[in-house]
């Protein structure tokens, strides 16, 4: 008999995407979506990067070395020194976008059953590689009241396990914006070590910080075995669609391990690796130009969202996330009432419910993330529906 | 303690790609290698499909649809018309090439410990996927004796357990290049039919038949449910650095599955998708033109091994590979030797040993496979090269 698998009935429908046929009704009916529900950014990807793809001469559209193309590997290790990251170009394997390092990392270090904590909320996708992996993710919850700090070490040490082999951070943080501190940092560090774990560190969002310092898990010492790195350009440079990220460690058992999964796969797509290659000669102040516009529209989204009567709001120290808890019976509900039942001056807004970024049933209920991916107008705009919606959605708690 | 998994330890390294870091040394001292050993053909990708990336305007290189942008996946409907299978925009999913439609359809249909049976010699990746996937692979070996014809059905049905879910065949055949035949096909269809089995149609070699007509798994009455289409354009239009192929089925359930994973890696590479669609647009000629290629090359390098003392080389019907057996002892050895020791007029020749094509212990040991992806004087060179190197090896056997 034909069935699917249990893994392929067990995986995920992505949060971020799952209401888009909702979406899709709502634009057939003529109601324009404002989307805070997904992190593609409306930036420019920066036109030299475009370029250096349109001005390629070459005749064979080949695949590239399966560990990326070794000139874009050398420029990378450029870019990773300006961010005080020391390593060679074999210490990077470039992935078809970050998504791929994820699946590398949970591939190659942990087997089915294994465990890997991670502090919830989380980047909803990372379920997904798990259940691909068969790797059981493990929560430590954070919470809206502290605004999503690093729950305490404690918290951690309670759910490890013999099946534990890795802790996952995402910094800053994709859902909550929140972006870790040294000693949260040396916290973790002292962790690992500890108990002989790795640390997984998502990074994508490196560039993207308002509060404080960026502190990578490549620049804590004596830990340098224990370290993936999971990166892509993907939100650095606006270039989602390309496909490209890295997987960057300095344990060789790892790289080699990890070859063989991308050996299998052949080669990361050719033409965004010319992209990423040219966009590690931008000028500096790209960075400060685009950190500005997102920091201006975090200021903006935080402040329209804690002006509504029964919102909470923590002000995220980095990435272009926000969560939000509103004053609804259900955020599910809620989003999908946006997009089916609901406009403002023939406007709706696209939200994530942040229930599919806990794994703990029940948390994140009332919460929402906005991504702040769209201009200032847009934004406000998409918050006046908010705030009119508030005072409509049947479902409403004040 | 820090470990690699079990899988990590399992994956195999590419029997493809093994052979490289002794192929740079071979290129270090200056030798010119004539890589037969890839199927990374020379042909120029065509102009025009090259141009559509260059000539893109977009400012916002962004995300596309989880399933392929809906444009590409309407044109491809009309590719795969052409070829007398009829799909909808809806039962295609575009993904990161061939490789990831054969991850999806592991990941999808089967699980941990699940049987997927395959006539080896068979593309050495699948491996990979499966070890990825958990899945066992279950040979049926088919041989050179009489040109890696299907190997009969009973010996298919010795091989059928209560864990059998899928069947998977390579038409024409990465690495033997065999074609193939209607009643064939039919055989297959009445087991996948009779067993309750998926039918995994890995047909990345379409366009390149030589012999009879091809029959697509997708041509076969009455099991429309069971066939998965693995596709690529990375073979059709020499274009394997973009990595977009599709994932085809008609049925529902496992392309809601797939999407699920699909959703999870966000979006095939958004640059090669806008190739892909190019491509469909060209003339009809430009397959015949690359076809008559690749069929004087298969002539000459076919009549070439054939005229080599010792030399066993079936002319394969279809695909640019083909399956010889060489009086060695080793041929893996030999390989490895004719990169290290050997070179002839300052050239030498890179194969793929094909005990790495086969899942069989001992089987294949005295066979490569050559991929004919290089023209005629190139070929006529790198034949040089190995019957010289056939008369110097230590390890000859004639």
């Amino acid at each position: 008999m034909l069935t699917i698998s249990k893994r392929g009935m067990a995986m995920p429908a992505s949060p971020i995407r799952k209401l888009v046929p909702f979406a899709e009704i709502a634009k057939q009916k003529g109601v324009k979506v404002y989307h805070l529900n997904i992190g593609q950014p409306d930036i420019e990807t920066p036109k030299t990067v475009l370029d250096a793809v349109r001005h390629t001469d070459f005749t064979v559209l080949a695949y590239s070395h399966s560990a990326g193309n070794e000139s874009y590997r050398k420029k990378l290790t450029e870019y990773y020194q300006r961010k005080a990251i020391t390593v060679t170009k074999d210490e990077i394997i470039v992935t078809t976008g970050g998504s791929e390092a994820i699946l590398f990392a949970f591939m190659a270090c942990l087997d089915a059953e294994d465990e890997v904590i991670i502090p919830e909320p989380f980047y909803a996708n990372y379920n997904g590689f798990a259940v691909a992996a068969g790797v059981n993710v493990i929560p430590v919850s954070s919470s809206i009241q502290n605004g999503f700090a690093l729950p305490p070490i404690a918290a951690f040490e309670a759910k490890i396990t013999p099946k534990t082999k890795a802790i996952l951070i995402c910094n800053p943080n994709n859902p909550t914006g929140y972006l870790y501190t040294k000693e949260e940092m040396e916290a973790l560090q002292a962790l690992v070590l500890k108990h002989g774990l790795y640390l997984f560190s998502d990074e994508a969002y490196r560039e993207f910080c308002y509060e404080g310092t960026h502190i990578s898990a490549m620049h804590l010492k004596g830990i340098e075995e224990h370290v993936v790195l999971m990166d892509t350009i993907s939100k650095r440079y606006s270039a989602c669609g390309g496909r490209i990220g890295a997987l960057v460690t300095k344990n060789q058992t790892v790289l080699d391990a990890v070859m063989k999964f991308a050996q299998a796969r052949l080669s990361p797509p050719s033409f965004a690796q010319i992209a990423g290659e040219a966009a590690v000669d931008l000028p500096e102040n790209y960075f400060e130009t685009t950190k500005t516009e997102y920091q201006s529209r975090r200021d903006l989204i935080v402040q329209r969202l804690q002006a509504m009567p029964g919102v909470t709001c923590p002000n995220p120290g980095g990435a272009f996330y926000a969560i939000a808890a509103l004053p609804v019976d259900d955020a599910e509900k809620f989003c999908q009432w946006l997009l089916e039942s609901f406009e403002y001056k023939g406007h709706t807004v696209m939200l994530a419910p942040a229930g599919g970024f806990y794994q703990t049933p029940g948390l994140g209920k009332k919460e929402v993330r906005l991504a702040y991916v769209l201009n200032k107008t847009d934004i406000n705009a998409a918050m006046d529906c908010l705030a009119v919606a508030l005072t409509q959605y049947p479902g409403k708690t004040v």
